[in-house]
């Protein structure tokens, strides 16, 4: 159920109030020597309280590796690694123990298991995917072995009305990405997405947003036909991040109203090999990568812990009124970048080592 | 791989020039008794060649159950099920042996598997989706016995440029879909895209399109917090089908301009029960049902087959062009409502099982 | 449930009374011709009614092959067949509709579904394993290409009060194995083997018995060090065999009396690459294949159908008496020989593919 | 690959001399209370060092749950756990760097993996057990929960050549196994036993044994029918504990010189209830329970790090001799007895799951 894979599985744990957090990277090839330097920047790329547009809760995440490794390099058992909770203030949630949060997985997962962990969200926290940064690090250090010319880059493509044109989206590298505090390669969106954060948070309230990825660099022949198809896998593990809504690959909501006759990627003859002419597909055909770009996008809802007063009811049935205290993170989408990152490093992975 | 489930899972198997197509559904409950007449109804729905704006081609699609049932009873032991391919021209197919149809997964199983079954797309044909009808038709039948308040509809929301709009979603019913060829329940605007897959078609195109569902009558508690999401298990699914490029749930893409304060869905006591005053959730929050409707869309791009000449290369890596011969769909949209449905069917009945 | 294997998984289905039996084949690697005239002895072999040993019932076991082949060679697409039940005398069953046949599955099966399909086991009956030997055959012919120093044989070790002696099973041959009807390689035991049988069947009565098997030319590093072990996946197939009662490799049970100083197999240098000077372990260490010839047994039961009289229950819960009406097998070992070669073609295919 | 069960899934991690071993118990019910006194318990039963039959080593085995409770109740969530290690004494390995051990997994895991932790056995250590045991004890809560008539009682039923008679299985209780450090029943048997332990520690030389498990109170109706059969699924689990060589259930490699009038169990009515007059099944028939105990018994090879001289090979293929250093546990049989009931209750525990 906590599980991601085929071959190669990350299987994650941990509530944002227990002891700790963490996963267990099971399948992982041996001989790949791992950077720890790399898995920190991975993991404090995600942090929150980094940045002015982020929540002002501060998580050390310092990944601790318990199995799998010798003297830094893979051994092929499986590789587990927590990260303590410590800046955990759950007496802060004990006024939410009798009551659901709206649009929060509270009033779910009680009549799932009778049982409610209310500390901050319990396993339903945006900190459980902190585990998928470490393993994408990983994954990614283990594709840049196997598949040199791999790259794989996230950015902000839409805050609230602020969006990317898509026809930009080869443009843009990672570096332009990480040069601001909202992860938007266009500086000028940048600077109003921006602006636009800080609204949301001196009102109380929260935006919504998109990511986009672009996969450079995968040969043709990765992925699978049926059901377990590279796209699929990927929607599958990016609706597994919280507040994500919707996923769309290549020309995606857009191809709805397109024609055949535009849609249709022309295949062609460059430097002596088959290409596409255009991209309209996403890289992607009939579930198994066609050797264009992977592109997708991510859409996320607004956070829903806001500051202003909302109606709800609590587990007593009775209605009421809440408000959250402290300070919120207005806009999750800048630190859904690296996550998105991290779950496609994972998925092109597995699915690279399903097809080989 | 070929493979969609947890506890019930469904295996299929057969392209579409081959002996036979067809599935093994396993897991399934026993007791459950079979209405052959209503698989056979579902498998029609699915069927090309039944109206004027689907292919010419003749699919019979009559399916033969070979195992699991006992006198019409489901046994507990896998039911396998197959459905003879009786209208194969694969001759037809000769002239594409050499040849990499634009869009279409030619090209990247060869890469995948080195050998690649060129008749009519092989496994990666529209064709593989009639054994998800039938293992629909079974599990939308368990359904009723277990939870018979649910009930799942889907219809077309969106061809070309002519789409429903949103806010009307929850007033459409099955009836009002099933009355007219494009399958969407606004008449007025069926007429129009009626009217526009006849201009494609005889313009030699094709059009994309959009799958609405609604899922009435779950109740809280039905699904998992972690990866295996409900809303990630409903996506992985529909991305499956051919021709997806898209999914959203609740407000999906929308909510990305959205703010906290109007995204959120307030709690309230509606005849004693708790429920949501609004749905931007679309039913789900933490990948638990919440006992709102579920609502989600999927995106589909216009079928690649086109008559109009096109640009490609041959295997031997050569320019060339070409034009599919024949009588093609312009819009495989109103076909993969019925697969909408049934995967949603067999996705939902897995998650049930799994919640109980 | 009804499946075996991780990466190259085994779906069977059906009973022996249903329209058909098969199974479905996933996983399995592109580019292997099939040569149909092995699948068909591997078929015969398992199938009763060939010699004076076995039941008299006729079971056909024509293997359809319904996907996953192109012009006879494997495509990477998912291989399902079938085999039609043609001798089917349901109604010689209808007076086991209310009555559990002692050691037979039908009370357990019972408690299980709450339906059960009475006619001559269902799913529980030694016919589900034919399927077995046709995912065997192919297994077999892709080890062939992949490890071409590989071979697997299995033989009966022991019927009844008769048995081979272990410090001979390795200068046995398939050959040897192939001469008689009871498969037991040392022609003068398979003599006694035989009459026993007789004898059993004359009695209204029957036999267990023991096979060995034994595979050579497996490199070392094949199989895996935590629960799918390769033995603990030759455990798990081998029970997975009707009547099965009991697994062992290497020395098994023997080396529960024996001491480390005897058991322990020391390595060596021959012909200038690494081996052990004897094989107690039986080819396999912390569930990973050491080179040397993979070595194991298993234990099957009497048949439990004889024509002596039985005390026994009916579904109502009355004490009753029964027996076993018109011709029965009285001993399932030689039958099982092929069976057991089957499963470990697939178990080290599967394995291997997972080494990789 | 390090994973076990279906719903019910644990996965372990971790080597001898890393930071810690520990696993994840996923898919385990909510609501259960975990006593921790009894936890602790459990871990000290397996731990070494408890009695003068076992290693000198010790361990401290102190279990640290990290996720998946909420004031001591399970949520639903994974129940990660590790255990520290801490009495360590890599360098003790440093002379075994260059060589491989007659009889362990070093070298199959060098072949399989390139890379070997040569420190006391790396991920193949018997170390690695520990934590089953934890996930164990957390089973059997649930299962006292679930099926209060249920009881696992394991014991040593052989060391060496001492044996207890199979005859007497089921008048052994749990409290009579633990009256001694060998874990046999049978205290006069136990006496000789031991002696036997010191004269092969004395000796530099160690012994096999069995351990046999018998499990009482299960209602019939649990398991599945085909491959994931009940007691595949036991032989499975036992199969993957270090050292084991072999599994048998019922009346196991005895029923091979049966015949089926001896060995087939009638069906009766014992106190208004169906129940077998006899046991020869070992309370499983087709996969699934039947009511009776469950009976098992799983065999061990002698511990392959004797004080003795053995003849090896060094990693660049040259002869040479070794003799472990330092005091090893000439017998593990009797640490083996918690594991073997930890095994079966996290098996029994996932068959209930899937049977319901």
């Amino acid at each position: 159920m906590n599980t991601l894979g085929q071959i190669l599985t990350l299987t994650t744990f941990g509530e944002s109030h227990g002891p700790a957090i963490g996963g267990v990277l099971d399948g992982f090839p041996s001989g790949i020597t791992v950077d720890m330097e790399y898995v920190r920047e991975c993991m404090q790329r995600r942090r929150p309280g980094q940045s002015t547009v982020t929540t002002g809760r501060q998580e050390q995440d310092e990944v601790e590796f318990l199995s799998g490794l010798l003297d830094g390099v893979t051994t092929g058992a499986p590789i587990a690694f927590i990260i303590r909770n410590t800046d955990q203030h759950s007496s802060d949630y004990d006024e939410l123990k009798d009551i659901f949060r709206p649009s929060h997985a509270d009033y779910a997962w009680l009549q799932r298991y009778g049982i409610r962990d209310w500390r901050g969200g319990g396993r339903s926290s945006a900190r459980v995917t902190a585990p998928i940064c470490a393993a994408g690090a990983l994954s990614t250090m283990a594709l840049r072995k196997m598949i040199p010319a791999l790259e794989i880059t996230a950015f902000t493509s839409q805050i609230g009305p602020y969006s990317t044109n898509p026809a930009n989206d080869m443009d843009y590298s990672a570096a332009m990405a990480e040069k601001n505090a909202v992860r938007c390669p266009d500086s000028c969106l940048a600077a109003k997405m921006e602006e636009y954060i800080h609204e949301m948070r001196s009102q109380q309230d929260s935006t919504g947003g998109c990511v986009t990825c672009i996969v450079r660099g995968l040969p043709a022949g990765i992925g699978n036909p049926v059901f377990d198809k590279l796209e699929a896998s990927l929607a599958k593990a990016m609706l597994g991040i919280n507040a994500a809504k919707g996923f769309e690959y290549g020309d995606g909501f857009a191809s709805a109203s397109q024609r055949g006759s535009e849609h249709n990627d022309a295949f062609c003859i460059e430097k002596g090999r088959i290409t596409t002419a255009t991209n309209h597909s996403g890289g992607i055909q009939g579930g198994i990568s066609n050797g264009s770009p992977i592109r997708f996008r991510v859409a996320f809802k607004p956070t829903p812990t806001i500051g202003q007063e909302q109606h709800t009811v609590t587990i007593d049935g009775k209605e009421t009124t809440m408000e959250a205290k402290g300070r919120h993170d207005p806009c999750v989408v800048p630190r859904a970048v690296p996550i998105v990152e991290s779950l496609t490093a994972l998925v092109i992975l597995d699915q690279y080592l399903t097809s080989k």
